[in-house]
């Protein structure tokens, strides 16, 4: 059986207990409710929360440019089109109501063609192209280009707002190894994981606070509580390549003398969060990720994910940032 | 009658005097006078201030992007409107005094004709569409043309601006109890309010400050004090759901032994004031608000607005933010 | 005489001498060559600097965004008006060396009408109206078409965000009083400044630091120190209205028994700083004044500016913000 | 010899241990492998790392955004003008597959000539200028221009965000001067470089952290370590001038008892990190340099740089930043 530092004797040693007060102070804003319920994680992978959120009349609820933001890019640009479509089609519509004069030189002559004019001098429009081929008559064809010119523009002016908002949008893009390590560090062994910047651009100042969650105390009243890990370094002024966090596993860690199987039995989480400051605008990054006890591996160690030609080192290799090797803990007989 | 702690056997117990520094700290910038001499609440309930300000030359007070960032949507576009028709009713007043010849296509005979031309050239000017059915001749024409397709371009560069200015600016869209109460707390009593985010996008670092502000002193020369209260925890790092702040009622507190009728008749206010970090851009949101003694629901407790499915805890429903149920107070007699 | 403290009897108490090292923190950046030399203020009333800058190849140095972004409303207007029109000078000249069939359907026959032809054309091209009256004939002709209107595209891109930057720029609007004052403050005395804050948008955690910097020592080696006031409250959350802020000259203080002729004859000068959040857009604001010894007045205290109606107070007159009132100081004979 | 302080008799004092804990402060980020292996400098005179990074798939690990907002100038604008042409290009293609009819009025008879209205009909498409003399003709020629306007709308709303972005991005330019120095500084030896802002726009709050770092420990088990060096004065909060940034050689300095010769032996790297607040947009700047032992001109001190009329200080010239002189250290024989 696999322990994390079984050296001394004491297989199941109590985690020194917080306080009241460091237990309400550690729960994050999940409320006690929540992080007593839930049985399966709090942070997904992602960084996302695992609760939801109803009611409220929608027009409130509803952020539309948060919404608009934070949409993949293919989404928006289906959005964009699908407006631009239907509001050529509601306009189209629109000249078509005014009559057959309403399009001066309009050539089509069939109510298919009429309308295609209809739909085709709206986009003119709607564009500030006009041609002039096709030009409005009348005051109530005026009138709609004139009302149709304002929709083009502040609808333009929308879509220069939204696309500059998505492009600056402070988005820290770290890789989180897809598994954590239970591996050896110095004498003792420490919980680890590692992350790396998947952007071009450089972070600075890089601080990384984790979080154990895991249910404690008698079978019949266990209750979920929380315990910040120390870290090794719990941040690094630049961050050029990648950056292993260690929580070393001493007598003072609230993993120290657990074993794998109790982290798995415990529904033990580590929830991980990243600050940064990203170069491009200096603007503050953040990062979420968790990391379930079945996603912990005992025993084994990152690889190495340097670039060599030759003796000198020449760089990293990102893709390699999930790789582990076994790698014997001290005190394990496994 | 139902006191806020009189367990012990004080009934009214003077609070401890704020010393003369940290009462001039803690005034919060209203300034000694106007503290002292509004009769009606400091903060209202959405956050602004309940006082005046005049003078200035109004060219320097006023600051058109602030109006214009924060005025509401509905305002906006009338005004976006409003200047749009205002513009092309100018310019084509200015085309109309360049003679009959200066637009030359317009079909026009009459004078209702004509100045319908010249305001539809106008619009086809301003929005760049420029058919050509009509076109400008002359000098005159020409020159108006020139100056009107910059006002154009200027005008909607500014459109372009402020409607980003308005998407992206940060607000915390904080949902306050329409109540506090006054509730059981551990074995003694809290002031407690509930807060929860009303937007979809996630505040981070969500910090409050609550200060008591209430008249003190005999009642000849009775003076608002400011006191700030002491939090259960005073930040969350999270904010996925809803908080209930709470102060605890112990014996360090100002609220200590008071009874709801003190708290009418002292006038006293409870200043909320929130700071978070928003996630869509990283940026600082600030909330405030205010419960006035008559807001404070004493010998009450918030209701549970967790949804369910069976036993699973599935969400929260934001409409029941405000429900609040009766709670005995421990050592109260009603 | 009039002295600043006089109640105990040293006329002339020497300042408690700043360390070397903390001497060396406050000269606040200007340099010890600087502040010594320099025999007019280092900080002008508006907050700039009093030294000059030089050298540089004028490319490097030069940053058009600052200036574009910082230059006055009306300069801004002209340059943009100013290049609109030597930009479509430019492609006139340019279409009329294209020769005289280039532009399709220009009705100038003479020289002065082609020209004109050719800059009206220039316009509709560059603001994408493109009546098509008048159309580009040739290789040439379209060529300089496609270039003008991805110049007229850029130029307009450029304009739009400048226009944004320019009023999304973050400006605290503090107007200073005009003159400081030494006023009555409790038992002792005061060095006093008001602020308020010009603008309808809301000030947050406004804070004031005050160093006084005059020339110390012997009269044959003089040397311009610096000494960071100590103030009564130098922090406010917030600024609904306006602030004295306040120095108490107790025995602490480096103004401590100078009279207003020495502060004078050692030529004093009150630097003030201030930074506070504007929340517009929760963006840090920074202000700076500066006042020199003649433009305080001693034995004078700030008058009233709150508005009444009848009893109650409705408000402040930033009008009344300069006006000061005489007062006389304890322990002055005057 | 020229050693940096050799008045006391250890001529190579052994330098303060680092404790493992601070030593793992201190490497910055690199990383031990990194640190450790590279034989080149860690951080370049522009600031940025010597390290490169590869991998992942590229769609992910590019970030277009940073790219184009950070490059050149000149490159922008060639890489515009590139998509302009390959745009019209394309869409040209497009239309000419349309058929002979689709473009009404085009004047071209042979191939060269259709393919030339064919790609200045879709220049004035794209532009939204619309002359009209050639107008499309057909469902296909109408369609491409619908989707050729909505292209070319969200194409330039894209160049109006990013040369926002360019123009605002935050970019402290710090002139660092060429070399650093070793020279005389009150009854020791100091470590100096000199500072200056390049740009009109004023930096507050100006901070400074350098790092020495450098190879120690036996010859047969050298490791690089870094040891953060104490600054004179770390920050200043005005920035008008220049800052010449001081570590003085005393006994607790790392540098203490070192010579030039040793210092060039280990390897020795002085990374200079600078933060700032930039007063136009109040935003954070950062900006990074180091200095290589080669880059420490020992013995020297920096010319004056300051403009004077008569006797009179005017300003500083900024040409002069890198002018160094010779200067005999204490203690120095040479």
């Amino acid at each position: 059986m696999t322990t994390l530092r079984p050296s001394k004797p004491h297989p199941t040693v109590s985690i020194q207990p917080p306080t009241a007060d460091s237990a309400a102070q550690e729960d994050l804003g999940f409320g006690t409710k929540v992080s007593q319920q839930i049985r399966t994680r709090l942070l997904n992978r992602d960084g996302s929360f695992n609760v939801a959120r109803k009611g409220l009349a929608l027009q409130r609820a509803w952020n539309p440019f948060h919404e608009l933001v934070t949409m993949s890019w293919t989404r928006f640009y289906l959005l964009v089109l699908g407006i631009y479509v239907v509001t050529n089609l509601l306009f189209a519509s629109a000249f078509l109501l005014c009559g057959e004069g309403a399009l001066l030189g309009a050539p089509g002559r069939t109510t298919a063609g009429r309308t295609l004019d209809a739909f085709f001098f709206s986009v003119q429009t709607l564009a500030t192209i006009g041609y002039g081929r096709i030009s409005p008559e009348g005051l109530a064809a005026n009138t709609l280009v004139a009302i149709e010119a304002l929709v083009g523009m502040m609808g333009f002016a929308l879509a220069t707002g939204l696309l500059f908002a998505r492009f600056s949008r402070p988005i820290a893009q770290i890789i989180f190894s897809r598994q954590a390590v239970i591996a050896p560090y110095r004498e003792i062994t420490g919980f680890m994981f590692r992350i790396a910047n998947e952007r071009t651009s450089q972070l600075f100042e890089v601080e990384a606070t984790v979080v154990m969650s895991r249910l404690e105390g008698e079978p019949s009243e266990r209750v979920r509580k929380f315990n910040t890990l120390t870290l090794e370094r719990s941040k690094v002024m630049f961050f050029p390549l990648h950056w292993i966090v260690v929580h070393p596993i001493n007598e003072a860690s609230p993993l120290f003398g657990l074993t794998a199987e109790q982290l798995l039995e415990s529904e033990a989480e580590f929830l991980v969060l990243l600050t940064a400051v990203d170069e491009t605008f200096s603007q503050a990054v953040h990062a979420r990720s968790s990391y379930k006890a079945e996603e912990v591996a005992v025993g084994a160690r990152f690889a190495d994910m340097f670039q060599r030609e030759g003796e000198a080192l020449t760089g990293i290799d990102l893709r390699r940032i999930h790789d582990i090797e076994p790698a014997s803990l001290p005190g394990s007989t496994s």
